[in-house]
């Protein structure tokens, strides 16, 4: 095999109460990337987007992964490295867990590895670390696991697979920027016991709401108190997108990971429409420039093409 | 009809990471109380146990709730009520719950009052008041409802059922006294947002092994990081009755309530014996007098027999 083309899914972490620990993987947006093998030692990246990230593949999240990969294996096998990404960086819907996770597994399938889903994860690691600077699995355990995931700890990755309805999801990226890490920065470092009882209420009632399929309890569970309070007055238009998206019938919904990203589930394909038309006139109004995406759960994550 | 008996179980809440949201109604021991219809208007308590708890109607938990309900149904019938308790006030397995929601399903009985389960949490909750000070339903709601129950929202009484697999629980009552206001005192009053986010992630993890019937998830989730830190020294014997535990086969457990009961779930009734033997063995060792119960779980809550 000289050749591994992957489409790597964009992914919606946090989901309110589930703060840290609960991922999902999309059917929109995803990237593509190529992993060809070439003569010599090299990584080299090529990016077909226009986001400027580096190509220096110790400065590449791609790169880092791959090398980890490699280092791991003990070979020095050459690869070329073609990235075309369609999920903004910095729109809160794991642009960089997508480049990791996507290479993490073309080169399990090119290097014929046979590393499991944990260890991919593993290995997608080391290029979060260089893209946030600290060990996080709620974007890259969805993107490699699929469906919805929740990661019980993170120093073990303890990963479960959680059953879920059909959901339809609507996300909006407001083009404005906030860095994660200012984003984490404003995180309160210390929560009122009370307080973390109504997230991990939430979170117990979200869960079980997703498993047995309960609609309406996933309805009145999708609360945050923790994160949401700081973060979600940075983004323009927060309120007025919720509150149209629940007139319209959505779920609920709220920040996707650290934003600028808003996220809204719907039950139905119709409803999550209405409520992408909703959004759309709120950042219109705001003359903020956004985009949209109505997607399903991808029930895989990265997917071999 | 002019008399009616019930059956009142004991109750196991907080279940490690379910801190203040879980609960789980027990088949041993049980309360036994009977209300007969007397003449005149009068409240009438009888304790056939020796407990000491009062028969003023204001100041026992069973008066008040009976108070309560009489007087949302507009009703001066007179009561008798006759108390048998077997499950030893501050014990932690829920006593002061079992008195106030025996009495509301039986009076729901006798008055034929067609209260839903959720309203007779509320009425309970009032006698709840009397004995902590504060609206708690997580021994209430189980102790009515049966098996295990998520309290969403306690203002709302958002009470879920949650499915089980089989269990066996085993509990260690070690005859020393903690107040629960005690209890609640030493409790931290703020959580630093990584140990929050670590309880929470614990109890998504237990929900899920719960529904999903995993006991591996179940072992690897019943893990308290807020009350258990403060919570266990005040309780001889505690790491020595849980590692123990663990070697004989244990899934895991910890404080029952706010103790000073010890609670251990296992997967067999021979582990659950097992279990119940290495607890003797750590209070006859310390000298400390105590009484031990191998139960299931009670599928229904409050019995009329």
């Amino acid at each position: 095999m000289n050749s591994v083309t992957v489409h790597t899914p964009a992914t919606l972490s946090n989901l309110c109460s589930g703060f840290d620990i609960l991922g999902m993987a999309l059917e929109q947006p995803y990237d593509v990337i190529t992993i060809n093998k070439i003569e010599g030692k090299d990584i080299v990246i090529k990016h077909l987007d226009n986001y400027g990230l580096s190509t220096d593949p110790k400065q590449n999240i791609a790169g880092v992964v791959m090398e980890a990969m490699r280092k791991n294996l003990q070979t020095e096998q050459g690869f070329e490295i073609i990235i075309d990404k369609k999920i903004k960086p910095g729109s809160g819907i794991g642009s960089s867990a997508a480049s990791a996770a996507g290479v993490a597994v073309a080169a399990n399938e090119i290097l014929q590895a046979n590393f499991n889903k944990q260890q991919l994860v593993q290995f997608a690691m080391e290029g979060e670390v260089l893209a946030s600077g600290s060990k996080h699995a709620d974007n890259l355990a969805p993107c490699i696991y699929g469906g919805l995931v929740l990661i019980r700890d993170t120093p073990t990755l303890d990963i479960i697979p959680l059953n879920t309805p059909e959901l339809f999801i609507t996300i909006v990226h407001p083009q404005i920027e906030i860095k994660t890490s200012y984003a984490r920065s404003i995180l309160p470092k210390d929560l009122p016991l009370k307080t973390a009882i109504t997230q991990w209420a939430n979170v117990a009632g979200l869960v079980t709401g997703f498993i047995q399929h309960d609609y309406s309890l996933i309805s009145r569970s999708l609360k945050d108190v923790v994160a949401e309070p700081v973060r979600s007055p940075l983004i323009p238009g927060f309120d007025e997108v919720r509150e149209r998206s629940m007139q319209v019938g959505a779920l609920g919904g709220g920040i996707s990971g650290s934003g600028p990203s808003l996220f809204m589930l719907s039950r139905t394909a119709e409803i999550a429409n209405e409520v992408e038309k909703e959004m759309r006139l709120v950042y219109v109004k705001l003359g903020i420039e956004f985009k949209t995406y109505v997607s399903t759960i991808a029930e895989q994550g990265v997917r071999i093409v």
